[in-house]
């Protein structure tokens, strides 16, 4: 053809999936959405291209959120969402009247950051949040932590921790022990302790969030406490009684208890965690982390929280709130390690083969009946070497290959032969969607 | 909160998805994936950015296209895609060797074009695309329409025609006329004979491709033709005796209608269209058009065609192929009309009320069983004014609501009202799920 061809790249920072890679993320994402959908929580959009005001916000510091943002066609400054809070703030000012309140939804949506490209880390990846807004109610606090625990265990994990904490039994604590004016860089010290350890935490709280020694001892002293959610809270009642702020978080963390318990989550998949913090200053209450038993150095694949607004840069209206987030990349890497990715490049368990050329009707017909009872079959395009086509299933991934020429023809039979095995069966033509049902689910 | 508020608003030709549009859409599209799953079309992504290059591709006319390009931070003249055909000849050329061919991909994704809004035509859409490459067995071509059908009834549309024609068969008329050269003009003009009419459609092949007008009222003439699909190709086979080029697209078209019978098709959801042309220059073979019969002035709401060589700008590796396009927004518009678009803005069947405060624990283990069997249930956050909690339900469309307050909890029981009917049932605790489930699924 064209003398020159064009080289097929993709830019830096980008990737292709291809359809083992898609077919996982598809599912992961299917499951999340049917997950949060037995909530109750309905789907959004809003678009890629947003103001460039709108996504920077106040004072939005533009470096930290590296987006990509251009000038269009019609001169307006517009740029790619760096994620779906914003977009999901300025969506809830916008049509607060229209939606009423309380707001559950949840955003499946790509986003873009600038970023330099690491290992694991893309320019564009897609998010997966669902939130309640609206309303200050502990029992949406208690649903964000049932959502999250179902999420998983939909997605065949079964050893995992939510760890959950409260802004406000951290800040009762920084009161009592007078420097709640410095929250925000304590908080941010406190959230590195896993990843930095104990020492590197306590000279940050002193040396930038400038306490005490001691103040610091006693802040990690107390976010150490382990034991019965129930009888920790007790102590921490104790300790932080009379902290007036302390005392609703205290009362929504044993809301939480209390409803993972009413719902039949099992205790050892929620703990309480007083060292949980996450330095994003927007959460003003509980706060939601996951770690997996069996990879927890991946860090949280789901977090969350509570926050007292969500759209305050674009209505007066104030927007409580309270959801999470599903890290959707990691949380692949994470069940392809721990081998809860089906294999294969194909979404169709059973291969159609075509042996005589002039059949196709017969394939096509006899193909038609298996999707008729819900069974994805694909019928190989061309009558050609057959061996061919089972390299094809082999390569794609399909569990059964279906093979008829003309003996079976004439028989009014068909063959059947499971790829993992090799087993080959020849059946009635009659009994060929039972059978296949049969070999596809046994027992 | 803040003194001057950003005024939350989306940019010109962009638009958000409250949920009721955002649940019929996603309903659409999960359709179309599993029916696209059902023949082994594997999902494929690609990036949201390319560089310019590649999607201009060799002598792209750009104002045709008008992309949202632009420079990003590292210099690179990039763009937002247009469509999901040019990013799949990219994908297919560079990923061909691990992909193995044929290769069946479906591919659902959002695509950007600055073009002037109008009503029903926005800047930023979904394309949803099947396409079977690497391969010229007219099983393909048949499969496509199969696709085509099964997607439609699976939207619940049963009322349709497919139209199929080939560009053999065009060509080979042509030629028979003498006038083969002239083809691009001719079949462009012809491409507007639904909506322009006859003597508009002469006019444009006498005065611009340059026909006599008894060579423009012969193609007519030909392309008019109806009846039984049989009969036709066999008039059409006569009158082009001898002319090589038609001869695959008769047998072709051949095909695709023993295919359809094949596979339970009715024969009036499928026409032998002589006129559809599909301006594009692209489709070489098959011609597929998809129209409803109770709103065929909307135009095709599924469209595609076979063509040579999918991706000559960046790959000298030949990839025939042949696929079809599903219009999201035109076939949404149009299942709305019809009636077919659930109402309603919730995922959620069921509203738990809350009505006792410190019953909150019952509430939520209750919604609890009611999702183990599958049933979506949404549980009011807070425990206020039940009146306000009915309301919050009738507008979100929730089909039953379920109270209890202390004679309930006292009797062991629930009530359970249908809202549509008003009609309300007192069940015992022990029959809540199975009682629910009959409501929602009675017979």
């Amino acid at each position: 053809m064209s003398e020159k061809l064009i080289k097929p790249q993709t830019l830096k920072g980008f990737r292709d999936f291809l359809p083992s890679a898609a077919l996982a993320r598809e599912r992961l994402i299917d499951t999340a959405k049917r997950v949060y959908r037995s909530y109750g929580y309905a789907p959004i959009d809003t678009p890629a291209l947003e103001y460039t005001e709108i996504l920077l916000g106040k004072g939005g510091d533009e470096s930290d959120k590296q987006m990509f943002r251009f000038e269009d066609q019609g001169g307006r400054d517009v740029a790619m969402r760096f994620d779906l809070t914003v977009p999901f703030a300025r969506f809830a000012a916008q049509h607060a009247q229209e939606l009423g309140l309380p707001f559950k939804r949840y955003h499946v949506g790509t986003v873009w950051r600038g970023e330099r490209p690491q290992k694991g880390r893309f320019r564009e990846f897609v998010q997966c949040d669902f939130d309640t807004i609206g309303t200050d109610s502990a029992a949406s606090d208690a649903e964000t932590l049932l959502v999250i625990h179902d999420l998983l265990v939909a997605l065949g994990i079964e050893r995992f921790s939510i760890r959950v904490n409260h802004r406000g039994v951290l800040n009762g604590l920084l009161e009592s022990l007078g420097v709640r004016d410095k929250s925000a860089s304590v908080l941010r010290a406190l959230d590195k302790l896993a990843k930095a350890g104990r020492e590197a935490v306590i000279k940050e709280m002193v040396e930038i969030a400038g306490l005490t020694s001691d103040a610091a001892e006693s802040i990690l002293r107390f976010c150490a406490r382990t034991g019965p959610p129930g009888e920790v809270l007790s102590e921490v009642a104790t300790q932080l009684d009379g902290v007036e702020i302390s005392r609703l978080g205290i009362q929504t963390l044993r809301g939480l208890f209390e409803a993972a318990d009413a719902a039949g989550v099992p205790a050892s998949r929620l703990r309480l965690d007083l060292a949980i913090a996450r330095g994003l200053d927007y959460y003003t209450g509980t706060i939601y982390e996951t770690f997996l038993d069996d990879l927890p150095a991946i860090g949280s694949v789901c977090s969350g929280g509570r926050y007292d607004n969500l759209a305050g840069l674009f209505t007066k209206l104030p927007l409580p709130g309270v959801g999470a987030s599903l890290g959707v990349d990691r949380l692949l890497a994470a069940m392809e390690e721990l081998g809860l990715v089906a294999d294969g490049a194909t979404p169709a368990t059973v291969l159609m083969t075509q042996f005589e050329p002039n059949r196709l009707r017969d394939y096509i017909a006899a193909a038609a009946r298996l999707r008729g009872r819900g069974i994805a079959v694909e019928v190989f395009p061309e009558a050609k070497n057959v061996g061919k086509q089972f390299k094809y299933a082999d390569r794609k991934g399909h569990r059964l290959v279906i093979v008829a020429g003309s003996d079976e023809f004439a028989a009014r039979t068909w063959q059947i032969k499971t790829l993992a095995t090799g087993e080959q069966t020849t059946v009635a033509d009659t009994e060929l969607v039972d059978a296949v049902s049969q070999l596809l689910n046994p027992g």
